[in-house]
């Protein structure tokens, strides 16, 4: 029986890994102080994090703080994966005319939810945090 | 080509999704009214959600407000599935010798990752809201 580990991930890398995927969640803040999850699909161009909404709630309090992203892959039955936090203020770029949120609205984001996500939303001054979960193995020289 | 769907969940089956799996993220507020997301082991007994956390960020912030907690179960190719949210009051019962706790603190959370977990945390109030995620298939008249 070999105990769980988790080894720290760069920026880098957290980057690669938020590439693979397209499902993430956001929480933000709303009135009284209360977070709010929803689950979203994203992408990443350079080190911003872009996704799209059709939630009035994220559009209305993302803009006015901090949000918080997360991504994942785990295996459920391994318990072996990657889990990346992103950190940082949320802006509505759906109708921003600067270069920055041109070409973040030009991604690709492919919605897997029906209905209308007009809404643009990327996180500023981020910070990245992520964790490798994994099962060491015994080394060579136990066999 | 057909649009996806989503039907939401009621109650009683958000309950046996999340009772389907055993990984999921909680939202707390910290200072300043920041977000933070941790992934977290959790547990499901009647209609309280139950964690372990090592994050002392979730133990003093949790019980001071509100929480969200999602779980959720995407297939990336096919893009169907399911997923819950669950928002209330978060309450440290590390220490609690009611009833509720002590039944709480029984339960059996397998946590993914290494590290002590030493932290317990209800969610008090719960208020469920899900939703399937589907691609329809045309009905038998189409073949």
């Amino acid at each position: 029986m070999w105990e769980a580990a988790l080894e720290p991930i760069d920026e880098e890398h957290c980057l690669e890994l938020l590439k693979s995927v397209e499902y993430g969640r956001v929480a933000v803040v709303t009135r009284e102080g209360r977070p709010e999850i929803f689950p979203v699909n994203f992408a990443v161009r350079g080190r911003t994090v872009v996704f799209t909404t059709g939630s009035p709630v994220v559009r209305a309090w993302a803009p006015l703080g901090h949000v918080a992203f997360e991504a994942d892959s785990v295996d459920p039955a391994t318990h072996e994966g990657w889990d990346v936090v992103v950190t940082g203020e949320g802006a509505d770029i759906t109708d921003s005319r600067d270069s920055l949120a041109l070409t973040a609205r030009s991604y690709a984001i492919k919605s897997w939810a029906p209905g209308r996500k007009d809404y643009w939303i990327s996180i500023l001054n981020p910070h990245f945090s992520g964790r490798h979960l994994y099962t060491p193995v015994p080394s060579a020289t136990y066999y």
